[in-house]
């Protein structure tokens, strides 16, 4: 079985131009097959702004309307889906950046409306492994953004770390898959105040008991969630940390 | 020698959601080897003004600063190419949307500042033709926008006529290739305000007599420009007209 690294690099790596060079840079020094995951940074919230559309929140989930759509469309699959793909080709990698509905490769409905509609939000249902095998086996680098499509021509919105383990669930049964969630920590911390306080091994049952007594909070437990999923549904090795932590394999590594 | 259908839609297609869906399903319905490019319409001037961006002219073109490029690859690579990838998907097309970065398929240098400093305009310096023949043979089905690059990180704003023309000609060599400008009239005319007037076979020495006396003008002429050049450098067929006159083999067909 042949290795398969996917780095997804979060929003305010995406915002800092330094770390994001540094994270692409990292990123093409891995030898072998490679997907890289982006989120969009805080530009698609002021470009919401600056045009006058209200950003609206429920339950720490933004309300994705058509004219929010619209923006993290421009944002995510345009600003900064190419301008990363033409750094990475400046670099000596030939990439190709992806939404979920170029060549089919994520498909995904619009997120069911119970007591609140999410709008424009999608839930992965399928990966196109067959596709993405093509382009890797084409010396190519897919390189996705955070927008899926549900097969009837709507766009949609997902969140960027979901679209990193459903990737990487999706190519574990064809190769070894090490999934790489990079961000501006160092790794998961004990105290959030302190970037000393990393957890190398972070255990399941550890993490339970932490989220249990609130060590573990907030922003971090949709992430931990999606990434403890992908090392139960087969993916090998799943760390988390910046990207000094990525490149030295530190960091936080999870365990089940 | 497979066939390959090329066809560009230009700005005013994109505008208008009944015209554009009435080309994309004429796109679909030809069989074989296919590429789709697209203009970007107004969206971008309104966007830019929206942003306070003020839209620079000269001689008849744009002056792409760096805010205006954000704008041009926001709308161009984002919105416009994804909305027409998911159309084309749900149309059962297998589309895959490029800039010219992705897969490094059209790399092209920023504009030699002469007299006048054009910014991030991209002028066309190659097609990587294995790579779209990769993507050909995988049964997708490639969406150009306007965008390229310079293989150096830096991301330009191209004419897509002129994209349109310089895929044809790097395919001709390994396709028969017919090359067809969808735009919002029924085909070129001998006058301008009277749509009942299409030339239906434009031959080169009557172009440039059309040219001389004045009767074809402004913005047609480096469109034919770029189609004259498609067909002297082997490409089979080139067609100018609407959806309709692109179905039925009607419109303007060119000959040397």
């Amino acid at each position: 079985m042949k290795s398969l690294f996917i780095l997804k690099i979060g929003g305010k790596v995406i915002e800092d131009q330094a770390l994001l060079d540094e994270a692409l840079q990292a990123f093409v020094q891995q030898e072998g097959y490679k997907i890289l995951i982006h989120g969009g940074g805080k530009r698609a919230s002021e470009l919401s702004k600056q045009l006058g559309i209200p950003v609206q929140m429920m339950n720490g989930r933004r309300i994705t309307d058509a004219a929010t759509l619209e923006v993290a469309v421009m944002v995510y699959a345009g600003l900064a889906n190419k301008n990363i793909v033409a750094s990475l080709q400046a670099l000596g990698c030939n990439a190709i950046g992806l939404s979920g509905a170029d060549a089919n490769a994520i498909l995904a409905h619009k997120r069911e409306v119970k007591d609140i509609d999410y709008g424009f939000a999608g839930d992965v249902d399928a990966v196109n492994v067959n596709t993405i095998q093509t382009l890797l086996e084409g010396s190519l680098t897919p390189v996705f953004c955070a927008i899926t499509h549900d097969g009837q021509g709507q766009l949609l919105n997902t969140n960027a770390d979901t679209i990193a383990m459903q990737l990487a669930t999706a190519m574990a049964p064809y190769y070894l898959v090490s999934l790489h969630f990079c961000f501006e920590k160092p790794g998961v911390l004990l105290n959030a105040d302190d970037h000393n306080s990393v957890i190398p091994i972070l255990h399941y049952n550890d993490y339970q008991d932490y989220q249990a007594d609130g060590t573990i909070y907030e922003g971090m437990l949709p992430k931990l969630d999606n990434a403890f999923t992908a090392l139960q549904k087969g993916v090998k090795e799943v760390r988390i940390g910046d990207v000094r932590a990525i490149l030295e394999q530190k960091g936080t590594t999870l365990q089940y």
